[in-house]
């Protein structure tokens, strides 16, 4: 006994060893650390019954051992026969009295990605079954369990049924052949495309896991500025090796198809989509690879947007390009998704309405298995955007929400930043486009009974070891995940569960956190971009402040056309009197942003040129509100560290000084953004900052001078 | 009880969650598995007694309680006192008896670096000593103490006196400002500049530990083909933040300096070594440099060498542009390193001369702070090239050996490949420049009476999770600090101190993979470039066999070039009927290899045009031995294969099955090797593949029309 307990503590000791790098992200599996907890879930579970022939099954069977050991400090593993505390795990054919108890109503509900968990009893004994229809709602149910082990809930009598209000729940990796990824900020790309197909990488299976454990259930691989080599044989080899354990774990895989690809990769001399030989090409393309990948899932096209080829250049529309892919991959229940981030290369209109000038006019006239794919803004995913127009423009049209996880316009990796509250003001908006038409019911399928619903997260993710560069980073993939699954979900809720998986769950922790997380969204944008600044940060790289920026090839690539500052006031007007781009929504949202009285403030600066003097809400003049916003900024940055400052000791030593740093980052370019913005603003303005806030320490000049040469981008 | 058994067990399990991903390298410190062994180290080793206020032993402290402490399961503490086990850590200072324990003469021999292990008795107790003039050694001499625990080696007498047989020890990392890093195999570069120098990941410190831990004292953070910005304030900043995390571990920083750097980066015209304003532009740069690095180890400068610009752009030598950048660092302490690697981008000379051309002629001229740093072969680290003619050939020069751990012409992080043969056959070569003058002998100075000696090895480290993409890639790093540090270490005793640390000390396992190991690199050789074949790779990435390509933009860069393959025979002839490039070599060397009865056979067509029929000792013909070379070398790699399958239970699963599934592209990779150079070569031979062996089963034009448009270069 004493020996054995020597060789205990030893390995415990090696234990501490290993620093928490983040890799596990939210599936951590640590022991329950509350004794009283530990306890009841050891009476609560005792074993897994699964049947051990079900293939389907395996890892979400590997997953609950995993888990569950890990959870309760013990081995908990698969066996025949009941007891109290026994998880039964499995299909409606693999324990006869599932039908009876559920129901056949209640699991035709389920559809194909639903699970129930349910206390019930077996022989006299109690026991938690976790069952669905399929094996993907099963794994589904798995995570979902644990999750409630993880963040300490209780599970003594379960009645939980949940199935996905949304289809397709996607990431899109702007990932490059070469293993950049553009607007990645993580390091390089996970796909080591060098040494697939041979090499599985651990990664791949961690990612799957990750990915599951959320709910997402797609994954476009490769960058949406598209290259068309990846279609070629050696590459979907590759692709398929990938895909051979994505489907394990139930994930999907997508790839971004070049437009012009028929003229790159084949021999055809046009890309034309009413070309028959452009037909047959990508027809034949979509069995090559159906062939390797059953289970393949369909495109995502940028196409006619930033020098992108697509259909316009054959003078066809966007459905014509659209529907000839469609058509393409339709036999195998594929489908496309076309994103709607357009604009012209040489339109001079607002770029505000491009894209709904471009796609309102084709709604109805896309195939069956064709999402558009929508950014969650007019402009690109700033840090605070009115929602699209075209969100309740196109009810014949199945619209897809294109959210971006990696924060290009958001502080990089380096700034804490939970997107959930800027994710969930979008979802609910009302467009009012019908009596229930908010963003989430548009994209859910509810508003116009549409089937075929998707959301999608530009992600996040490469090469570091914890995945997301900034520790708080894996917060926005997870959120993806969840709201994807339920958009019901609040803020606070899905920051609460991620903290308690992630970190910790001791009460002061959490909530300190929670807070922290729930106003780190809104500090960003006091500190960036407050009252409906947009666009104004660095040109290409989009690194810091540049709101004087104005050499760019193309006007609407400069600050200075976003936000039109002059000796009068500052800001976009939108208005009749303007571009007009409020004419794209319905009277009542319309009327509401183009009246100043009713415009929220956070929004002004989106469909207004405010004057300098104006009077806000408050009392105050925009100028003087603008000042206050900047700083508030700051300071909540500073906020946010003395927070953090206070959590030492509830976690470990290397996430904690992780944050720690990058805080201090964020701190210094938030006075950055600050005294830039300040700065140059004030130039127009002419107006002192008001007395009482620190002074900027250096001048415009040296903010202008500062450049950023190997930035990422 | 009960409950805190119950506890332990829940953490052991979660430590079974975590897998070994390699992170760790060589450093694991996991517990003695042997009981009868940890049961006598843990009465010989009891506790730490160490100055707690002595600040530069902080980091071997640290180093010893964790390590002890892993290794004994138990935890091991600094404590006030001497008892039976108490290891003493301190200089001369710290403990009075040391000086008279050791000696002054000793003491003086260890210099800077060297360090003293030592049984002995203190107060009655027996006790271990680890001492050294400075801090460096100490650490120095903490690494070696855990090594012996980690290897399983007797401590009860230590009687351990060591001190580095080359001064410079240091990796040359060939990383870009934008992460990229040139022939780079293992994810991106480490370095992440874009959140330097405000944020410090932890790889930084484990970087600079596991250096420590083999001896190497400084690294060269940029790539030799040089970016001038890394000169700028900016990035110095950046720089600064790396060099105070890696001075704690006694590694040196240095930098590539782009020659034209006063042109692109100053504001200068010229870059004319001879120009007093350049002259003043470097010696500010340096004095800028140091005074935020004050212990900033040099410059590292390929010049005039593959486009890079250089003193000859002015009409100047090597050993003025040396010289000049040499006098600005002088005055702080800091050296040059000026590569040897040229070749006129004009001269119609076989590459293999020119080096020593341009740089023999030199010799005397360089500045006593100058190192030349020579490329173990005369072209660029194919499988095996003879050694470098300079070596022997500068006496009034130090000559520094630059080693490619990156395995940029020997499969990538995909073929297991261990070096330490390669390192150890050319510096086993002997010179005859002088009656001992090996070239170990000639880069440790002791040949010509050289105090400033080197020895680089160009990094094989990356973003990859485990640093080197391929788990063996780490062995590499491994031997380059222990042959830096040693050269008389056998490639045997290197690999098996790493297997032990990183894997397993079972007798089985070790012998087994030793063996493997032992046996890799020469493998390599045989179903790549057997017989003194070089340089037959894919243009541009080097990525597999290309022994037909001839369309590059200089002779010298096609494989051609240098197999010379006719209806005749094959091979390079370089003596005097041919290029004479032998007669760099001493006449020992020489005629040697000029004579094909003494020529080494793997040396053979490095020197000698040899007919197909050629009778070789064996006395078969050339063909039939180049057949049988390069069957031998796919077959070996199935016997590698299968030596591995059997070790599966001696180790992790998931380390086990990367080797696995690496050793299965290495072997698709060496047919794909075979078949392509003997379908070709077979061309010229117009002889059959002898019966017996296995038919290529793809044709010469299938591996003629593969490519590679994204493999890493």
């Amino acid at each position: 006994m004493k020996k054995l307990l020597i060789i205990i503590i030893g390995i415990l000791i090696n234990n501490s060893l290993l620093a928490e790098d983040g890799y596990r992200l939210w599936l951590r599996y640590n022991t329950v650390h509350d004794p009283a907890l530990l306890q009841q879930y050891r009476q609560q579970i005792t074993s897994i019954l699964s049947p051990g022939d079900a293939d389907g099954l395996f890892r979400a069977q590997q997953e609950l051992i995993t888990g569950l050991s890990g959870l309760l400090g013990k081995q908990i593993s698969m066996q025949m026969g009941v007891n109290n505390g026994t998880v039964m795990v499995g299909l409606p054919q693999h324990f006869s009295f599932i039908r009876t108890l559920v129901g056949d109503t209640a699991l035709a509900r389920l559809g194909e990605e639903g699970f129930i968990i349910r206390t019930t009893r077996r022989d006299g004994k109690s026991v938690i079954l976790i069952t669905g229809n399929k094996e993907a709602g099963i794994l589904y149910g798995v995570f979902h369990f644990l999750r409630l082990l993880q963040t300490h809930q209780p599970i003594q009598q379960l009645n939980i049924s949940s199935t996905p209000k949304i289809q397709l729940r996607l990431l899109n990796h702007w990932d490059n052949l070469n293993r950049t990824v553009e607007r990645g900020y993580a390091g390089g790309s996970i796909w080591d495309w060098q040494r697939l197909p041979g090499y599985i990488d651990q990664r791949y299976i961690d990612y799957a896991r990750a990915n599951a454990s959320i709910g997402i259930n797609g994954t476009v691989l490769t960058n949406v500025n598209a290259n068309a080599m990846v279609l070629t044989e050696a590459w979907l080899q590759k692709v398929a090796a990938l895909a051979n354990v994505f489907r394990q774990y139930h994930l999907k895989v997508y790839l971004t198809a070049r437009f012009s690809a028929p003229v790159e990769i084949g021999k055809l001399k046009t890309a034309d989509p009413l070309n028959a030989e452009v037909k047959q090409w990508w027809k034949e393309k979509a069995n090559e690879i159906y062939r390797s990948i059953p289970d393949f899932g369909g495109f995502l096209v940028k196409a006619n947007s930033e020098g992108q080829p697509g259909p316009q250049n054959y003078q066809r529309t966007h459905a014509d390009g659209a529907n000839m892919l469609a058509d393409a991959v339709a036999p195998h229940g594929g489908i496309v998704m076309w994103r709607a981030f357009v604009y012209s290369n040489e339109s001079p209109e607002d770029r505000f309405k491009q894209a709904y000038n471009d796609f309102k006019p084709l709604d109805g006239q896309f195939r069956k298995n064709v999402l558009v794919q929508v950014k969650n803004g007019p402009i690109d995913f700033q840090p605070r955007e009115p929602f699209h127009p075209l969100f309740g423009a196109m009810p014949q049209t199945p619209l897809m929400m294109e959210f971006q996880l990696t924060q290009e316009y958001m502080g990089f990796a380096t700034h804490l930043v939970y997107q959930a509250p800027l994710f969930k003001e979008v979802l609910n908006a009302d467009t009012h486009s019908k009596s229930s038409s908010t963003v989430a019911q548009i994209i859910d399928g509810t508003a116009n009974n549409h089937t075929l619903t998707g959301m999608a997260g530009v992600a996040n993710i490469g090469s570091d070891i914890n995945w997301t560069g900034h520790p708080f980073g894996q917060a926005n993939w997870y959120t993806l995940g969840r709201l994807a699954w339920d958009n019901s979900l609040t803020s606070a809720q899905i920051a609460n569960e991620w903290i308690r998986q992630t970190f910790s769950n001791k009460k002061a922790f959490v909530d300190t956190v929670q807070q922290l997380m729930l106003a780190s969204r809104e500090i960003m944008v006091n500190y960036m971009t407050p009252l409906g600044l947009h666009h104004i940060m660095g040109y290409g790289h989009h690194y810091g402040p540049a709101p004087w920026y104005n050499k760019a090839p193309r006007a609407d690539w400069n600050p200075v056309y976003f936000h039109k500052a002059d000796s009068i006031g500052i800001g976009f007007d939108r208005t009749a009197s303007g571009s007009n781009a409020l004419a794209q929504y319905q009277p009542a949202v319309r009327q509401q942003f183009e009246n100043m009285a009713t415009c929220p403030e956070y929004f002004l600066l989106w469909f207004h040129h405010v004057p300098w003097d104006h009077k806000m809400r408050s009392g105050k003049t925009l100028w003087e509100t603008m000042c206050d916003k900047y700083y508030s900024g700051v300071d909540s940055v500073r906020w946010m560290q003395r927070s953090w400052n206070r959590m030492q000791n509830f976690i470990d030593a290397e996430r904690f000084n992780q944050v720690r740093q990058l805080l201090a980052i964020q701190e210094q370019e938030a006075v950055w953004w600050r005294n830039a913005c300040l700065l140059y603003f004030q130039t127009f303005s002419r107006k002192a900052i008001p007395a009482g806030y620190e002074k900027p320490d250096r001048t415009l000049q040296y903010y202008q001078e500062l450049s950023f040469p190997y930035a990422p981008n």
